[in-house]
């Protein structure tokens, strides 16, 4: 009988006009996509890039919330008037836009009493039914929502509490990937290389990327599959044609 | 009366399964974003990072090409079989895919004929009607058709051609920007600085950033408007409270 593959997938819905107007280079995309494979068994199948915009978000969170099983958000749940996640999702999902009871005493011991500002307290709002993801960092926590996981801005924030996303997450099968990285051009092999993705397709995905290395030119085959049987097979495949053509190899990885 | 502004928005769209495992980093979105502004005065109102999946790139061309000025694609234009942009585009807006004769030739002197094989043919493949972006750096060009820009994934050679891009743009109104660096946190100043955003909202668009240097704390308040004298009159402003806050200013930079 044919097993059953456990495929659970995500988006990731980047916040920031910091992002878009180019100022600030994107860290978190890699960040979590990589950090879900490892971790979830979890592929991420579409990022989308948006600015501070709270029609423009709400679109965003209803359309990738429906077609996905996760939705991962990044920026906008700071104290200042530009930090417009949280209500943006409120509205997507029409609940409330409330005092997290939990957040608030969370940020209320942090800060202490006196320098529990109005910015500070509007860390603490959030949709009604939300549930916290901890910040080990800078004690402002995330949140999920439904199917969404709303998260900080900052990488280095973020990635101290990704973790704390674990347990709300249905776990799929892990991707696995092997790569080599060939002193060849990509022409010299992409014919047969087409035929034996083709005849895989099913299963495993080969991708061919140039590199420039130690004055050379290379390309690295990376094949991704959650069969490790597959993906040993194609990469006994593309090592035959490796060995036909004579093409020195410069590194293999897997991961 | 009231001048009027020229507002030319743009969509990246960014092609490639290895940015969504998480194995490369991206960075044309932050380049493509900056070199709009600074040299065509477009912005860019959204982007999307999106596997090689055909029927998903089509869908997005469709709807992205319809929906802003421009879109401006990167990756899946080399010669192996999952380099499907162009086809793919052929497909989205129903045109034939096949050789460009002034591709060919380019293609073909720079290979020499002997070593012009079919995968390094297939670079000269695209939808029909397509014109020509040159590429200094290893000959396959990049095209636009309609106002979809297709440009390679590989940043160095993207950053080598993509002035090439601009006979064709319309151009824009520059959008200017004044970053002050602050050292205080962001809630100290978060609920005056909404207040001045409100006051502003139609000319000028205030973000506030957190970041850590030289061992403290401090929030890049980011102002950006295509009105240079609204910019400075908000600044203004905003180094009001500044000087009442007692805050100090770490830096101050224009663009």
């Amino acid at each position: 009988m044919k097993k059953k593959i456990k495929k659970v997938n995500a988006a990731i819905l980047i916040i920031g006009n910091e992002i878009l107007s180019g100022r600030t280079q994107d860290k978190n995309i890699a960040f979590i996509c990589d950090w879900l494979n490892a971790n979830c068994g979890i592929s991420v199948s579409e990022a989308r890039i948006i600015p501070d915009v709270e029609k423009t978000i709400i679109k965003n969170i209803q359309i990738l919330s429906k077609k996905f099983n996760y939705v991962f958000t990044t920026g906008g749940i700071g104290p200042t008037h530009d930090d417009i996640t949280a209500q943006s999702i409120s509205k997507a999902f029409k609940v409330k836009y409330e005092f997290h009871k939990e957040a608030y005493s969370i940020l209320e011991k942090y800060y202490g009493k006196k320098k529990f500002n109005d910015g500070r307290k509007k860390m603490a709002k959030m949709p009604r039914g939300s549930k916290l993801i901890y910040n080990p960092s800078s004690a402002a926590p995330g949140f999920i929502t439904k199917n969404v996981i709303s998260l900080p801005g900052v990488p280095s924030i973020l990635n101290s509490m990704i973790d704390n996303c674990k347990k709300y997450l249905v776990k799929g099968q892990k991707i696995r990937s092997k790569t080599l990285n060939l002193f060849t051009v990509e022409s010299n092999i992409s014919k047969q290389l087409g035929l034996i993705q083709k005849k895989n397709k099913a299963f495993v995905d080969i991708g061919s990327y140039p590199f420039f290395r130690l004055g050379k030119i290379g390309v690295a085959i990376v094949t991704r599959s959650n069969s490790t049987q597959k993906l040993n097979n194609v990469n006994k495949e593309i090592l035959k044609l490796v060995k036909q053509k004579k093409i020195q190899i410069f590194k293999v990885k897997s991961k």
